[in-house]
């Protein structure tokens, strides 16, 4: 979808700057499922094993897997999380964090900073969003269910703490932890670049004071970069979020791309490919039985925010009277999100689920991927393979069809890496695992109430 | 899918065997369409460029171009052509006819065997289904709109014709053309071996033949192998036909991995991908907007035919009394396709649809689908990457994401094939491309009527 819509952008035949590093592709299944989530599949990527749909850094029995950021940590390198997601969530959480359910977040935000974590804080550049997660509970936007001021104790542990884009253009020094946000950062689309900064500009920060800072050592670093929300955008069936958070990504890998071929002497290896499929995204839509072999993308040059903004907008406009209600409708939801052409029933639709931003927006989204021809199967993940992509030293070696938990044997064998002594490590500190990996008996209540499709992501 | 049922079955996790060969991508769209459909995309893999969809081995001015078979022809290759679609189906026909429609399958059966073509006959080795376009109008199961006995006109230009099992075991004659089936080949699943071969013996008579056939000349063959029946699965949202069609072609491809390491002294490369992505194939379903992350292969284990073919029994059927009726839908269509538990719902619509086998065999293969939480997104199309596969002799120069017209430019480049000639040469000859390859005035009538979605397989 998005190459086509360069294609149509540019009037020419261009690739996406991912189509010149395309290797193979990997099969995604959990230990569970046929159709996987971020935390089993994360764990795939970081400790090399197949876990169940939920489990972050442990295996189907509940012990914690030394993973491979954990291992570089341990053998004098430096690492890196950055997430456009809140940093709590799943993936970045699998590569340092070991808790049976993905949703304990307050308990993820922690063990990434180190506190309560056997190896202590494993982590020397932490960026994305998420800070809801990391403030006491009754403090403005907390997500916390608990007093704990995670972002003092992150100060005390030598982290320097920021969040605002000035600090960002700083020369922070490590180790920092820079949350940008309260919950997730923003779809690239409705990014105001003032505040956040965009994940290419985070990853190029990262890998570069990762760089500076392993530059006298025999040690190089690793880093652990997700575009997350190209995800959420699948969930939310929303073409527009989905299609300009892909361009973003290939805007990274190409910059990361870029690095390592002016940094040959750094001996590199750029991995990159998704966790799972997400949406079932096709182009091409049948209707009443008769399929339409054409693929619009023209509408993405009218199509100006993510379906999530436009609800929020629509949610918020507040009128009695009915016609202007349809007029602003019209003119300031359907028109800036691509449709001009609304119909009668849409606009009855769009009036009736006002009130309701998760059902307006996938409505919303719904209709514009219809005039796109674009077609989602699901809400949710599919179990289709994913495409594997890869740059720099030894890249050539991972090429072909993959099992995900091979990525990260991959990512150990070219930094030498043994996660063996790290599983045992972790394993070995029984109050950790008993009382931060396994369930607790207040867990049933705490995590009550929590969205089971969000559990899903 | 396919992969996933194997894990399943075997209890294992086992690979598929073109897993072992996978090595890159390729992007399918047509000149006039995001969406191809195969006559454009295999015009692509025979001439090396972009048409319209419909059109056969020719540009977009619809003159004709040369294409990587008739080349190898002329340069001293025995070549040959395998489908389990009717031969004149738009994929083999693309490689060695030259018309601006593909559904002139008479004209398409003709050029097949070198009458009206300028190069004369290009094929030595044809087999396949498709009969009925070989026999004159009025005779039993012809699809010809004339009186061409084109089965004698192949016999006259030297060709073997054959269409039985036991000939097909015997030593024949090149250049042969064997038809096995009226119309298109059976499904694998509904296959009768008495009566048809299967792809792989196809395909390895095919190879052994030409190898014989070339084992004291410099140069050695060129042959084009369709699994075509997948795609017609597919059209269907057949998962159970769909799947035992990818088997026999995981099949095929294992048993040709295998005669190429057995034949080191052949240089032979293997090259394989799709024309396209059709059905929009996912794992795992919505109902109601409840994304379910599961797939449930085991339901494949009770299904033991095609929706078609239940589908055609069921039409066959007598009775009228509904209790009767009622016990043969669930006895003899729904359990043996799969299908143990239908609803009261699955009943009433079965009785219903009765008389339509499309209507009914969608209807079937959707309430399977349903079970196996196997997403369609269309019977037709749709525009996404394929995968690319090759093993042998400078596979590894293809791997990557490729432009589906690269293909044919990779198998020119390892043949040592100038096109150029061969086009310059069917153009050359303007009667054949005024009356063979462009619009005739009686061609509206012929055409109409024709199924327009038949028209875009
Ligand atoms: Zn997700
Ligand atoms: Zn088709």
């Amino acid at each position: 979808m998005a190459r086509d819509w360069m294609h149509w952008n540019n009037n020419a035949t261009v690739d996406l700057p991912i189509d010149r590093m395309m290797i193979g592709q990997v099969r995604t299944r959990s230990s569970d499922s046929y159709v996987p989530d971020s935390a089993s599949t994360a764990t795939a990527y970081s400790c090399g094993i197949k876990v169940y749909n939920g489990a972050i850094g442990i295996d189907d029995d509940v012990e914690p897997c030394g993973t491979v950021l954990e291992a570089a940590k341990a053998q004098g390198y430096k690492t890196g999380l950055v997430a456009t997601s809140r940093i709590t969530h799943a993936t970045p959480a699998s590569y340092v964090a070991h808790v049976y359910d993905r949703d304990l977040e307050s308990n993820i935000a922690l063990q990434e900073i180190g506190v309560g974590h056997p190896l202590g804080s494993v982590v020397d550049v932490i960026m994305g969003g998420g800070r809801c997660f990391f403030t006491p509970q009754n403090t403005t936007g907390s997500c916390r269910d608990d007093d704990i001021d995670a972002l003092e104790l992150a100060r005390q542990r030598g982290y320097t703490v920021f969040g605002d884009r000035a600090t960002f253009e700083e020369d922070v020094k490590l180790p920092y932890l820079g949350l940008f946000t309260q919950d997730h950062m923003s779809y690239d689309i409705d990014r105001d670049p003032a505040v956040e900064p965009s994940l290419t500009e985070m990853a190029l920060k990262g890998i570069n004071d990762l760089y500076k800072a392993t530059k006298k050592s025999k040690k190089g670093f690793f880093i652990m970069v997700e575009a997350s929300r190209i995800d959420h955008a699948g969930h939310a069936n929303d073409a527009t979020g989905h299609l300009h958070d892909i361009l973003e990504y290939n805007r990274a890998m190409d910059a990361m791309r870029e690095w390592i071929d002016e940094h040959d002497d750094s001996e590199t290896v750029l991995i990159s490919t998704a966790d799972h499929e997400c949406g079932g995204l096709t182009l091409g839509y049948e209707l009443d039985g008769a399929p339409d072999y054409w693929f619009a993308p023209e509408h993405f040059a009218s199509s100006h925010g993510s379906s999530g903004k436009y609800a929020t907008l629509w949610k918020n406009y507040k009128s009695n009277d009915t016609s202007d209600a349809t007029q602003y409708l019209k003119k300031s939801i359907y028109a800036p999100y691509g449709i001009m052409d609304p119909s009668e029933e849409e606009i009855t639709q769009g009036l009736a689920l006002q009130s309701s931003t998760s059902n307006f927006g996938r409505f919303l989204a719904l209709a514009f991927s219809k005039r796109l021809k674009v077609h989602w199967a699901t809400g949710g993940h599919t179990g289709v393979d994913v495409t594997l992509y890869g740059h720099g030293l030894n890249h050539e070696k991972l090429a072909g069809q993959r099992d995900n938990t091979e990525i990260a044997h991959f990512a150990a064998e070219q930094l030498g890496l043994d996660l063996e002594p790290i599983t045992e490590k972790l394993r070995a500190d029984r109050e950790f695992v008993e009382k931060l990996v396994k369930k607790q008996p207040g867990d049933a209540a705490r995590l009550k109430g929590r969205d089971l499709t969000h559990h899903h992501h």
